[in-house]
């Protein structure tokens, strides 16, 4: 339980809802800003205006998933007020208390790193990044099923990267029946793409294996869709990069060429933001349990 | 090869254009009506008004996926003419002529049936059948994404139905992580459904099952998810139903209680056209070249 952690949670979107919604379950005292526009109850929070005194006693604060944009502003999707966290909202924080967001950008690195507030990233905790690739790879194939004239079973379709999202995404296509192929950098993953039925290349070869391929699906946050490698698509290809922005495709060569490609970043809160908040939630809840009970053992 | 063998296919959408395509490549003659407002060639096939006379000597009469509908009617997406199928039409077929559609309605079966000429209905076939329930499941994936804000990976889905389209979307679910849930008839079918790992019930004892379900896919061509269903659902729950029109879910009482629930029929041609195309090709090729030996033999 989290009886007595006091909970400051700024902006955000549904997802957030589930966030709010299991640390009252665990009896945090959590006060929120920038959900006003809200409609249903927000089970036992407390809603209030974004003032300074409300940094001053926490044991955590929660920002949304994007965290801040360059300039401090946090979004608010049930707020038409401008939140804005500053220098003073941080330094007025007590020293144990913890930033949670799902990624940071420099602003809010800077802030936290000047008054040695610790900031935690989820986004970029591996279990998080795992169940996340769920929607991820979900959202993937409905824009897969949308932007073709076949069907997935039975296409060739190729994946970047096996990592956390390309991992899934390679299952998930199998399990619809299309031959996948699976471009990797390591033998260890070459040889796990082969164990599990996949049609394992090296991304130096890729090049070789773009010519027949009827979707591309890029999970390498560096640019790999090259103009070389769009020339070599077939025209029916289809590209869907999943990195984050800006991602690995020459979108422009793409548009050149007449290839269908787009950039998807960012779909659990799409296509799923129940399943997404909840994978947050889960996941805060442990790390503010674990947090507090190391603290209240005299830490 | 169909050489010599004289064709008319008369209106229709994309899928006619693989149909069209697989015909020329076996060197059948093909006249085609309907197709006056498609900008690409048609691949050796001789586009035509729709005069009296085409219908004199020819073996194969290819009617689109509908058929007609119930005046005559024959769709032409590429056409903004209106195109009749009347009794001197089908009077003036040689009488080895066959007439075949995706589906028929009862103006063509009698049309055909007064001058003994065969109608062959494709999508009764369990081959074509089972071919097209892939961009089917396919199809209704895609919307379960669509309209739920959580993944189907970990969902509770039950599946109406375990016949052609039934099997493979339970497969196609399973294969994303989904609790599958399938109502069935018959004993062999829950003895199959519980050998593949789904969760298999019989429709008698639905209502008991439907409590605690997010996604409700209803194969089965009579009503079946009716109000009392409707009423046991939780509220988060979504219904797709997939049956041939009307369905077999009371969408009256859907919309009362506030249960998203949405008739999808005819996927295949929605979301994956090129795909539906080559089945029908495929089916129908085969159809006539086998229609073409028997004839050639001296029957």
């Amino acid at each position: 339980m989290l009886t007595g952690v006091q909970i400051l949670l700024l902006g955000g979107d549904a997802r957030q809802l589930e966030v709010i919604r299991k640390l009252t379950e665990l009896d945090a005292t959590v006060t929120v800003v920038g959900f006003e526009g809200l409609h249903s109850p927000l089970d036992g929070a407390i809603k209030a205006e974004l003032e300074p005194t409300l940094f001053d006693a926490i044991d955590a604060l929660l920002l949304p998933a994007v965290g801040t944009d360059d300039t401090g502003l946090i979004p608010a999707v049930f707020s038409d007020r401008e939140l804005k966290l500053t220098e003073e909202h941080i330094k007025r924080l007590p020293k144990h208390c913890k930033v949670y967001a799902g990624m940071a950008k420099p602003y809010l690195r800077q802030l936290c790193n000047n008054e040695q507030i610790e900031l935690i990233e989820l986004f970029d905790r591996d279990d998080v990044a795992i169940y996340n690739s769920i929607p991820t790879a979900e959202g993937a194939l409905m824009m897969a099923i949308q932007n073709t004239d076949i069907t997935i079973h039975g296409s060739a379709s190729m994946v970047l990267g096996f990592g956390r999202t390309g991992f899934t995404l390679a299952r998930t296509l199998q399990g619809l029946g299309a031959n996948v192929l699976v471009g990797v950098r390591r033998t260890e993953h070459f040889a796990r793409a082969l164990e599990m039925g996949f049609k394992p290349f090296y991304i130096k070869d890729l090049v070789s294996f773009a010519r027949n391929i009827d979707l591309l699906f890029n999970t390498i946050p560096t640019m790999i869709v090259t103009a070389q490698i769009i020339a070599n698509l077939p025209s029916r290809a289809v590209i869907i990069d999943l990195a984050s922005k800006p991602g690995g495709t020459d979108f422009r060569f793409a548009e050149k060429r007449g290839i269908k490609a787009m950039l998807a970043p960012g779909l659990p809160g799409v296509v799923a933001p129940k399943t997404a908040g909840r994978i947050i939630a889960e996941c805060l809840c442990q790390l503010i349990l674990d947090d507090s009970t190391e603290r209240g053992n005299g830490i």
